[in-house]
């Protein structure tokens, strides 16, 4: 039976929709079919989304789920008479966190994923620029990196540096290991002033040969044998340099990137 | 005074920080120090990060501030030692949960930003890679793509795509408005045929010309002038053919895309 679940927020709802996520995990072969309902920020809105919800309710016969970030009461207030179970992610935590800080909520929409720091927002995206124009390893101004990702091709380095840049303002390159350097086995000489900056991704290579061949379809480039010697020789490159490096074939870009921030002592925090 | 406030989870914590930064705007004004404890997964881990907040709270004085997503009640009891204000951001919810679904939660650790689904981490990240490859108004084929996002150069399209992409695996393709289609003024051939997933986005000129100036310091394409004709044109351009349009200059990439998905009714949710 499909549990239908609702995430509701004054603003993107990414908020309702990341907690809502990581507490239905906790429920593994239930079916969820998900809805976000975002920028419910007037008492019209809410009775809208109260009017949806109780229409689920109404279709399926089952109570919907529903996660809740909005910061007005008065709103909330017009949702909860939807019938669904409403889970009010905030409530049970702005008392204790008002009686520590020793002042009220504002009770604004929750901007959180708004443009609220302006500084921090052109950060985000001046680094995905940098991201974006070091993606080759053909580009040179590694000065300007946090930190430099390499890895043979299709080992993940762009996704990780992308998100990296786009939510925690990182500035990474990316160096893809070609059969030239892999043959030389030495550090690239262009790499070698950055040694403290640089992080491997390796793979599986039946995996790597997975991901080329849907890119590159019965290439020499996608065949195991090539992969098998290209990681090959990617690994050991890393271990005689004393590369820290990461295994991505069953590890997500955020994980990637949590690991990363660890291994340097990277302590950003989301924007 | 500075709060201090720790993300403590058995995985990323980015569920952690991402409720926890949503609670803190609630309190305007006040200065945080925030930190990430990661992939706290054992009980020698939970010991080394009570230990680090306890250390926190007797350096300063002041007793910080905890938020938890750490499934395991076993490390919630090591760390509530820490002294700190433990906000456990999953434990009111879980009895409710747990009696509507009529199933015990599992208490693994919160794998939900982890490679979980590794279908739809693939569709995450053959979206990216589609992003990329189609960001230049050159790639076109566009009848792979969820939606196209047409603008002048620097409104904001890129790094709204490879959000899109990166984060709910919507293939979205990016058109730069040029001068010539400026100039004739009419939706350029190649997009036509697909007129029902274009998106406009647009800005403010003087926005526009300070973003150009940082690019290209002096250049004509950075003039208040140049950016003043391109936006209206392109604006009138949007309105003549009824193509639905965001102006970017306050909204955040995160805004924008919730924005887009409610306009096209995609009801896509996080990965």
């Amino acid at each position: 039976m499909e549990r239908v679940v609702f995430f509701i927020s004054d603003s993107t709802g990414i908020t309702a929709e990341t907690i809502g996520n990581s507490m239905l995990a906790q429920f593994e072969g239930i079916p969820f079919s998900k809805h976000r309902l975002p920028f419910v920020d007037t008492p019209q809105k809410a009775a809208e989304a109260r009017d949806r919800i109780r229409r689920s309710f109404e279709a399926t016969g089952v109570r919907p789920i529903v996660v809740n970030t909005m910061a007005s009461l008065e709103l909330c207030e017009i949702v909860a008479y939807s019938g669904g179970l409403m889970l009010d992610v905030f409530a049970p935590f702005m008392g204790p966190l008002e009686r520590e800080l020793g002042v009220a909520r504002t009770g604004l929409v929750n901007r959180s994923h708004g443009m609220v720091d302006f500084a921090k927002y052109e950060a985000r995206i001046n680094a995905t620029n940098y991201a974006l124009s070091h993606d080759d390893g053909i580009s040179i101004e590694y000065q300007m990196a946090d930190l430099i990702l390499m890895g043979v091709s299709r080992s993940g380095k762009t996704p990780s540096c992308l998100y990296m840049a786009l939510h925690y303002g990182v500035s990474a390159a990316n160096y893809p290991l070609t059969d030239e350097d892999l043959e030389g086995g030495e550090l690239p000489a262009r790499l070698r002033p950055y040694r403290d900056r640089l992080f491997g991704l390796t793979i599986d290579p039946q995996r790597l040969a997975q991901i080329r061949e849907q890119r590159r379809p019965g290439s020499r480039y996608a065949t195991l044998e090539q992969c098998r010697q290209e990681v090959g020789r990617a690994e050991r490159l890393m271990r005689a340099e004393g590369i820290p490096s990461l295994n991505t074939t069953h590890v997500s870009i955020e994980e990637i990137a949590t690991k990363i921030f660890e291994t340097f002592g990277i302590e950003r925090t989301l924007f």
